[in-house]
């Protein structure tokens, strides 16, 4: 692979960009992250409810789910906001239950009792990499809102399983590269999302080929790079939550 | 009046929370300021686009519209997405009207040219006071959003007219009191908005007996209050913008 | 102020237009009125039913609550029907919301049991000041239908509380009018509705400045106004009730 | 057949209610008609519109087309708003369109040019028969709209071809009875709406056997009151519109 | 009549289009039939499932209730996605009520207990005539719905009370013919469905005039064919459904 | 990894279901195929339209776009009515946004000229695997639609690129394997949709672990599993395209 590959950002083809995860940032929220991926900011609220949704009433077991959305100037134009058109668009729906799945990865539904964590995920600004943030940074308000409820002794025992994390990893000009910003995402040709979780497994892989395909060769080459990112996203998350390894 | 009245935050009856305003908040909007008032915090986004709604075509002026949202979790219990529900509640809509109106007050829509100017302001964490923060930190990212267009040399003289503001009043425990926090506006029995123009005089007015009735005195009383505080808050956007007076 | 201004009705400042509430207009509501300011004309329908919204079960009360429409062919050029657009407009929420609160004023939730009574205000013609109208009769219908509960033995004591009315004031020309009708209010500089207790307080005050400002003075002589047509308004509510004073 | 029927409302089998045609009932639309089957309300209001739908533009011929909806407490009970559920029922949806196609008959759209015109019938009061009422009236009204066009010289020729009228015809206690109130309308074992145009023959048949079935004798005994309404009802048409025979 | 008529198929005045009705066309529903009226396709679900719409609860009775949908390409050109567009068309809605009326006619919902059936009538290629079709088939889909809940003894007794069948007649060039295809439907003057029972009696009659008016003769005359088609239509269902006569 | 392994249906881990490809199945649309992989059928109808969304408008380029929808007793239990219920749901979103940027990748937009080709994809019985049929069906009327294009002379040159054909691979019981039918789909560990052009290259992978994680090593199993069946569709693919290889 072209070793002289240069990024928009001047970053090294397997360097993340900033990584900053700020907790308590709201106050209402059991668990409030301001996740920072470089120009990318994303505040993930998590909020307790009791009960759970009505199909998984009586089953003896919680839910986390997640809601994604970007304030209208979050992007570089102006886009409509998704209340006053009355639906959300096709991108917000399936990056939402992409972050539901991912985040229920790090729970044991079970030990969570009946309880509904909603994990909300609004983009404040956007510069490439949203939903990677929003999995990374919801992971610490879900792991917040999980303790508030042990803190509270609405529950028993502990639900939390693993952290997950995730970053973006793509082609860019013909090379690998990790955490795309927004000039690398709109020009890349394969960009694939991938959540992992501590054990060093994956959880969740998406690649597509934006234009053309990609080989084995370089589904592997990507794949090291997120697992490279994702042992350091997994430090950021224990440091912000005072976890030790 | 009773003089001993207590307020919930310590505060003087004619004394504000503490205003600040943080321009250049975000990166993409023409203008975007974090407008707080205490623990209420509103991002208002100016974005500046070209072209008039259909009903403005051919008027040789321009529009100014805000649109207003709150991240489902500033509040103390979780609301709804307003996106994922599919429609705006009528309290979002009837906020966001008020704030339109009141940032027209403004500008010289005709001098404005074929330009929309869209004000969004999302409320990050609510206290009470949202509307009055939203209207004085969108008059200053709408400042922004004209030095933008003037900067840029899109339009040809200067459509700013005057600097607008906005204070809650209300009677609390039967005594008049300024920009009432939510411990404050939950038991208020008259809760009154008030728009005011930088010459003094007011642009709009709804106050509310929300159990009860208001006298004409106290009426005066309560917008005796609003006039001192708009002066300040004036003091607060004239310093952001680097206005003198 | 001037003392020459000409109303296009040839009305003095301070004259409403013909004021005429007509019980039992229809036949299946509890309480039917139709109101006519002039040639605005507004029909009112209170409905009972048992039971209250889900918030507020089981909290011993009942609950007042309004809507608002407008007959798509009601004003000068057809207005498209909101229930085949898909939803309520903007203004519609707003009127609709304001219409519940002024008239929840009028009654004694707790002593209303846990019935609602729900205000249908339908514009069957509009020329102006349809939002006062509909609260001036809506009161009356909702008098009609506490009445229909007491006689039905379906409540014990009397959740009525006070009469309320409104009007519109705003500057036209310069001078402060009351009860604007549709000419003058399409040109009016501010526009302002009162909402007002029998006891001569104000329930509520909404007043808009839509071009330039208004001054104190203004807004108090536009109130003059608005009280002494409110005490006629409640002598045209007590005469259509049988009321005496 | 049993000649002892005894209809709720003491009319003979072949009797309509008292049917009433009032135009110019409000001051706006082009044609204005409030139109009475005895207790059943309907204000029907033709407005005229220039221009017509997106797939009619360009083959020179006008569009006519009806709007139906019901106050919310036209009924027994009180039915929900159709704007505020955000969206009109299957029952409106069927109304309407068959209102729609039937006021088509009676006119010429070749010669209507490119106008619309759209019939708004709303009910205000009903008491069966509401689709009847409202082509009946409606019929009234759309003459109207086109008088307005001629007298405007907005067309030349005459678009008007003929009266079009309707009535409901049923079978109850085992009788053919001609225009069913609702406490027939509610029991009838057979219900049928008849559009007849004045030359006597058929516009459209819609009979539906709410229980059991009926025979072609039943049938031919309910067109045969229809046929006779019909009469009654084009002469009271032609009153209202002063139109000889 | 002319005795000349040339139908574009070639079909005699009479004539209906070779009819299928295939059983279990698909494998999850109680009953699943697809309908064929020559190049018009139809599957027809029937869904059993325990419990009734809540205003039926506590009624002990059952319900039948019908949906109808096309495939966007069914059609000559590709009508857009009710599901994406998010509403079902006026038409669809008219003619899933006439469905669910008619198959309610086939049943004995006293005896069907607190099951509620659903048929789906989803038409896969359409060349006139789909409602007719669906009516007919989704009959021999509810039979074999109800023969399950028969079978696997979730009911007492035979709520099965008769066989209903329709076909569309119409005035195709001044002569009455019957089940038009869609060459002719789309330039027939009159065009009228017809439902009946096995009986020879009529359920439901919705005839139309497309253009111009239709006589009680022509009525007449279409009624014969529709009869004479419905004969065969029932000898159609019992063949396939193995009753005997 | 155990040998001993038994699927449900018996089939080898690297055995896909019986895969049939019915083209012309209906007789409207530009291309019209029937795919079946075992009991899981679905019909792709691609319709031409001329023109392209308003965002492509003046890029001399074409469109390709998809929508699925599941036919409400396609599957076990009915599922509501997406129509009926005014939204697709979010795995409806997710899906037909899979299946469209597939579809994408076998054409050269530049040459399809300012046609938008949409690919429906109705499920018409589902037993696991609806999607990836979706994009193999799909892709084989794409091509006919661009047959039909050139054989109508509407466009010069062949945007044909290249098949596109998908499978889904699972860990069923701790072993890859190939094709999920439902009853191992809905209790696979893991689940992936792999998404192959004839090069024998990656256009999209997604894999989601229901439970737990998988390893890169899982990660290569089931991707040479899916290499190995996409093999065998392109040959299905080409087979019923009449492509000589």
């Amino acid at each position: 692979m072209p070793s002289d590959i240069r990024r928009p950002s001047g970053r090294a083809t397997d360097q993340t960009r900033d990584i900053r995860l700020t907790r308590d940032y709201t106050r209402h929220a059991e668990g409030s992250v301001l996740v920072e991926f470089g120009d990318t900011r994303v505040l993930c609220n998590a909020s307790v409810e009791a009960g759970v949704p009505r199909w998984l009433r009586g089953k003896k077991q919680g839910w986390v789910t997640a809601e994604y959305g970007m304030l209208p100037r979050a992007t570089h134009t102006r886009g409509g906001r998704e209340a006053s058109r009355g639906k959300q668009g096709g991108r917000t729906v399936e990056i939402q239950r992409l972050i539901g799945r991912s985040l229920r990865a790090s729970i044991n539904l079970k030990k969570l009792g009946e309880f509904t964590i909603t994990v909300d995920c609004d983009v404040i600004q956007a510069d490439g990499g949203t939903r990677t943030a929003a999995i990374t940074g919801g992971c610490v308000a879900l792991v917040d809102a999980v303790r508030y409820l042990q803190r509270e002794k609405l529950i028993k025992g502990d639900p939390f399983h693993q952290l997950i994390s995730s970053v973006s990893v793509g082609i860019y000009q013909g090379t690998p590269v990790v955490d795309l910003d927004y000039p690398e995402d709109s020009r890349a040709g394969t960009d694939m999302n991938v959540v992992m979780a501590e054990n060093g497994e994956l959880i969740e892989v998406q690649g597509t080929a934006e234009s053309g395909t990609y080989s084995r060769a370089e589904l592997n080459a990507m794949l090291d790079l997120a697992e490279k990112a994702g042992g350091e996203l997994f430090d950021h998350q224990r440091e912000a939550l005072g976890i030790r390894r």
